[in-house]
Parts: C-alpha cells; sequence; structure tokens
C-alpha cells in the first residue's frame, strides 16, 4: 500500500492540489512547469509561478533514483546501495512585504536494504511578526501534530528554531514551525501512521499560506518597508546559500540548480551594517527572530 | 626585518594608500571606517564606500591572533597553537554595469611553531567580458609575476581559474586573474622574495582597477544592462556563500559577519532559468566564463 511508487504519486498529486490552491489565491499568475529528468536515473516537474501577489513561487515536485552518490551515503551514514527520493519542496516569496516568506517540504527517502523514513516541516518568514499570526500558524500546526502524538509539535517546533538558524548573524530565519527527518517505524508508529502525518502536514499548507496572504495582500507599505523586505530577503539568501543542508547537498551533487534556486528570492539587498531604528517596527520584529519562543502563548 | 608586526604595518599602509587612491577616483565616495576587536585577540579596520562609481565597496584591514580555534586547525592541516593572521581584502560593486566587479587579498599567516605563509591574489569579474580589458588585466598581472618566477602567472592563473568556480553552475566567477596560497620559504624563494611580490600584488591593484574604472565609467547603458548586473551579482553571491572557503570559514568560526559579508553586492537579483538571448552581448559574456582561456592571447 505504501510502497514508494504509492507515495511519489500521492506527492505528485498534492503539487497539483497545492499549485491549484495557490493560482486561485493569486488570482493572476499561473505556474509555468518544466519537465526534467536526472541522467542516473528520475526525474521531475518544477513549478513557477510569478503572479500577483506571489511575487515568486516555486512548488517542485521530484522523484529520483539510481546508485547512492558517495557523498550522500557519507553524510547519511549508510552503506552504498541504491536509493530513491522523492518529495514536494515549496518557497513563496510575496509581493508585500507585509505578507510572509514561506517554505514547506515533505519527503520520503528508501534505500534498497529495507530502510526509509519520512521528512519534512514548515516554516514562515515574516518580513515584519505579527503575533496574531504568529499565534495562529503555530496554532494551526499544532493540531495537526497533535492528531499524532502529543511529542510531535514540541519536538518538531524545537527542530525547526535549531535548523532555521543563521549562526553568523545570531538570528532565526522566521519564527520557525515545524521541522522533523528520518520518521520511521517503531513501537509506537506505523508506516501508515507516519505517512498519513506528513499528508496532513502537506495538505495544511495551501489553506495555512491562502489565510495570511488574504490578511495581509491589501495592507498598506511604503518604500521603507519594501527596503526592509529586501533585506530579509537578504537573510534568506544568507541561510539558504550557507546554512541550509538540502540547498548544499543538491548543489554539490549535481542537482537540478534552477530547481534547487527557485527558493532564491526575485529581488534583494545588502547594505553594510543595517541596524534598524531603535523601537522600529523592524528592530521589533528582529528582537523577536530568536529560539524557543512559546508563540503559542505570546 | 620582514616579522609579523612589521608584515601587519605594511599591510595597514596599503589599506591607506588604496582607499585614498579608490576616493580620488571615485570623485565624490569617502570611506567610513569601523574599528573592530576580536574577543580572542586582534582586530580590524573595515572600510565601506558608497560613492558615485564605486556602488559599495569594502577594502578591509585585518590582523587577529589567538588560540587557533579547532576547526581552522583541522582545516589547515596544523597542530593546536597559537596563530597570528593579518591581511587586506577588498571587493569593489560598481554602479555601472560597463565596469567590473574586482577583488583583491593579500595575507599572511604565523603559527608559533614556525610555521608561515603568504596568500592572496586579484580576479576580475565583468558583467560585460571586453576582451581587450581582459588582455590589459592578465598581461598586468602577468608583468608583476614575472618579476618574481616565469612560473608565476601560468601557475597563479590556472589556481584562479579552479577557485573561482561555481561548481553547480559550471561557470567561473569571472575571468579569473591570480591566485595563491601556502608561499613559504624553500631552496628558491626566502621569506623576503615573498613578501617582495605580496608587495607588488597590493600595490597593482588601485591603479589596474582605476584604468578599468576610468575606461568605462561613462559608458552608456540600459534598464536590460543593469538586469544583467544584478542577475550576475546574483551569481557573485552564490559563489561567495556556496564556495569561497574564506566567507565560510569566517562565518563558522565566528568572524566579524558584517566585514566578511561586506562582499555582497547591493542590489541583487534572481530570476527561474534566465536565459540570455543567443548570440547577445549577455550570452557572449556567459560563454567566455571557462577555464582555461588564454586571456593573453585572445
Amino acid at each position: 500500500m505504501h510502497n514508494k511508487e504509492a507515495i511519489a504519486q500521492y506527492f505528485q498529486t498534492l503539487q497539483d492540489s497545492i499549485c491549484q490552491q495557490l493560482e486561485q489565491a493569486d488570482g493572476e499568475g499561473t505556474f509555468q512547469e518544466d519537465k526534467w529528468e536526472r541522467a542516473a536515473g528520475g526525474g521531475g516537474r518544477t513549478r513557477i509561478i510569478q503572479g500577483r501577489h506571489i511575487e515568486k513561487g516555486g512548488v517542485n515536485f521530484s522523484a529520483v533514483h539510481g546508485p547512492m552518490p558517495e557523498k550522500i551515503s557519507k553524510a547519511l551514514g549508510l552503506n552504498a546501495g541504491q536509493f530513491f527520493a522523492s518529495g514536494v519542496s515549496i518557497v513563496l516569496h510575496p509581493k508585500s512585504p507585509m505578507v510572509p516568506i514561506i517554505h514547506m517540504n515533505v519527503r520520503y527517502f528508501e534505500m534498497d536494504n529495507g530502510t526509509w523514513w519520512f521528512g519534512g516541516g514548515i516554516d514562515l518568514t515574516p518580513h515584519y511578526i505579527v503575533k496574531e499570526d504568529a499565534r495562529y500558524f503555530h496554532q494551526e500546526l499544532k493540531k495537526v501534530c497533535d492528531r499524532h502524538h502529543a511529542d510531535y509539535y514540541p519536538t518538531f517546533k524545537k527542530w525547526a528554531d535549531d535548523y532555521f538558524f543563521l549562526k553568523h548573524r545570531d538570528e532565526t530565519r522566521g519564527i520557525g514551525g515545524i521541522f522533523f527527518d528520518r520518521l520511521s517505524a517503531n513501537d509506537e508508529f506505523s508506516k501508515e501512521d507516519r505517512f498519513a502525518f506528513v499528508k496532513e502536514v502537506g495538505e495544511l499548507f495551501a489553506p495555512l499560506y491562502v489565510h495570511l496572504l488574504h490578511k495581509h495582500k491589501a495592507d498598506a507599505y511604503s518604500e521603507a518597508h519594501k527596503q526592509w523586505q529586501a533585506l530579509r530577503r537578504g537573510r534568506y539568501v544568507e541561510f539558504n546559500l550557507v546554512w541550509d543542508k538540502g540547498t548544499k547537498f543538491g548543489l554539490d551533487t549535481n542537482g537540478r540548480t534552477e530547481s534547487i534556486l527557485m527558493s532564491l528570492p526575485p529581488d534583494v539587498k545588502w547594505m553594510y551594517n543595517h541596524v534598524p531604528e531603535a523601537g522600529s517596527a523592524e528592530a521589533q520584529t528582529l528582537e523577536l527572530l530568536k529560539k524557543d519562543i512559546d508563540w503559542i502563548n505570546i
């Protein structure tokens, strides 16, 4: 039932459903698709939208297989063999600085020796943190987690805090969310249980983001807000290129560069030693880019 | 004579001289200085210019010392101990897409066990490659190299081609230049010889760049040229954050982030899968972003 073909098939359906919901929410943009093949086995469907509200967004599906590249087996601590990996990966950069950037990923990995696991997560990067939205976002994630295990939300929330962290800035990328990896079967969870959770995470994504998009898409903003957005996008680039393991892996193992780097924002700015005015909305956001904030009770 | 204090003193003088020449060439901008100290020992002077022709430029001096951070000793294959490192590091992003980006670095490293070496180089990243300029640039580098050893230019030119390479794009960062590292004393070269070479490289930098700046600063350009510049700046960011060892090291070992990332351009753009029109000036530049081009005889 939950063999790799069925899982990859589900991920394709998920990609279709999310693209449809995002096109509807944007109201103008449509996804352009690039199908690609991987020389060593498998391929993907990269879909890019440049719309009215979503300035640049990517919703990627891939399912690749073949002999495990040595760099990957070494990094994962696995023996050589045949692997299979499939997933959906999303980054959306909105036009308005009042709408947050979002990232989602759900993935499945399998080796021919029987090892398998699921991974994924959703995390939010507001240019301006709105506490009410942060609460809502984390509550929705917690609801899905709680339906599967009481430990899921606290464990995966902490994992996101630790993962989406710019060590060189001593800043989190945004308000985090959930992040999980290597969810396999054990005494408590069957493969079916794990897959059911991953499905719910995948299906939560579009309604969650569409809610935030509609809430803020018409908010007024100025050139100063746009500049701050460009600077925060710079931090997004720094995280993805310096710290994100998936990005580095992909670039280092001949992944499809344009699909991997679809996550990079359209217009970005770096200013030397930019420090926002004390007490400003920008400074308030910076003060909240910390690990271990209890967003639900903030 | 060539102890570490004297070398660091020379690097400070070099920083002063280069800043003065660049201010004069820009005609409007002046360097703003941030002095900083390193908790574990030493510090630096970061100088930033935002001028008329140089949109964003940094000319950094640093001299740091203390117990060797473990990550560094491991990466360099050295035993633990006290280290000293000093250098000048420069990146200039011009306003005009017709003027190239340039990078220069000269550095000295020493361990308390007596190990020492010089490193450095100059490399050029034109947004549009002009063969005549590429020839001039490499000829000037070769002249300095040839005064010290016939092998220097061919060896260090190849080193730059290999180092300033974006593997995930199969592109060089620009037209290269020279790159060298771990130049220590041997049968052929004394410490004085090595230092004399490094000095000449450092002193070549300003006149070389000022020549190219004056040659192209008044060239006409359009919005399309500016867009291409922003895309090429994106590649510069990709190189610096994904592949540049110095940047990664600095960020990973609690270097001063703002001084390290002064190299990042002011306004940058990423577009999904941008491919320039066949035969365009942009496509011609892309075709020349290859290793092993004999720029002097092109």
